[in-house]
């Protein structure tokens, strides 16, 4: 069996000035690993309706979810709703579901829902609301892509509300071990061990720290016998206990 | 006149798969920005050759730079150098340069190259190196592509050391201005605004804080005298002082 596998577009135009720094990312990765989705690629692009629809289609036909984050909001520069519709080639509209959700959260319902919060209840045609119990404004799902909001808060309890709604694969379960000599050294013995188990993942990742060079050398698999024969055979490999 | 444009490829299992949070992007897009690089996209792939350089090859094609993070170590799993040639179609193999850098990092100097070690002077033909104060080990530009260690503080010194032979652009200013109105507020006037000065990119960010709704608005443009226009009108249209 082989799991599910997604990208996830991050659209924002202040992660790539350097502005914010990007925590949704790290958030959807340690969730779809522990919910058994491979996470294989994330792009994170600008907000120009061109390339979000570029990067949709692309994604979307290569991977069986398709995560976005950012650009649902109700100002100007939030385009991902309409640059999703057109990539499925669908129409969009305000949609009752979408609007009578928006409307409990003003004291007088509908009658607060002013052009710019109407925005907000633009859904593509076809599209399964996604729940915000941060703010009520709701995401999208459609076919295969998941359309969430950039505010870091609301964008986790939407995947909360999601996750359990899509198939589980097998847990990735990874061990890291310690090594503190350089990767120079470690290399040709870990080679033979990675050599040796195929089907695990085995990464060295260095680090330099007080002046002297380490690896973590982490290992990832879903069979947990695996990972622990890995274990014995690196502790052997460099006289571990 | 335009500034020059990139994209950044980290590659990385391990930001995939959660474990790490990727610190190099965040690092890399503030230091163009001053440089006036504009950064377009960021893609975050797995350690497989075909994604790699089909990555690669799509990015160079694209923009004016391509920076890359990860793999170039001397472990099993460091397959960023041969993926490079590939894109490229050209040889790869030890170089006599990068070996002798290497070297110095060593008691006995070349003698203690083991063939581990030596995987690191493997650079594709054509290349230039890109120092590496931190531990020696040299990244290199192939032509549009610089390609760089994942380790943050020897990606960083790396990117110290290349920036400043890169041609500058004019340096993207940007100004915060935050309003304490929620988006649906903010959004028509703003998006009046935003129609006025089609030069000018300005951004609203939503949070969520003490239970209530706000926006940083931020002004982006390389004219100083553009941004202070653009800050009159939105603290006059809000009420700001």
């Amino acid at each position: 069996m082989t799991n599910p596998t997604a990208a996830m577009i991050v659209i924002g135009d202040e992660i790539l000035s350097g502005r914010t720094r990007d925590a949704n990312m790290f958030n959807l990765a340690g969730k779809l690993t522990i919910h058994g989705i491979d996470l294989l690629e994330v792009r994170v692009i600008s907000d120009k309706s061109s390339e979000i629809i570029a990067a949709v289609n692309e994604t979307r036909a290569k991977y069986d979810h398709v995560f976005t984050s950012g650009g649902i909001g109700p100002t100007h520069d939030d385009i991902t709703a309409d640059c999703i519709a057109a990539a499925f080639n669908v129409e969009i509209g305000i949609r009752d579901d979408a609007k009578n959700i928006l409307a409990t959260n003003y004291e007088n319902g509908v009658d607060d829902l002013t052009p710019a919060r109407l925005r907000m209840a633009r859904i593509p045609d076809g599209a399964f609301l996604i729940d915000n119990v941060i703010s009520k404004a709701p995401g999208f799902s459609m076919d295969n892509v998941h359309v969430m909001a950039g505010v870091p808060s609301v964008f986790n309890s939407m995947i909360d509300w999601l996750l359990p709604k899509l198939e589980k694969g097998a847990e990735m379960i990874s061990s890291t071990i310690r090594v503190d000599l350089p990767e120079s050294i470690i290399a040709e013995p870990l080679g033979v061990i990675a050599n040796k188990f195929p089907h695990v993942s085995i990464g060295s990742y260095p680090f330099y720290e007080d002046n002297k060079h380490g690896a973590n050398i982490v290992i990832r698999s879903t069979e947990t016998i695996l990972i622990s024969n890995v274990e014995t055979e690196i502790k052997s490999a460099f006289k571990l206990q």
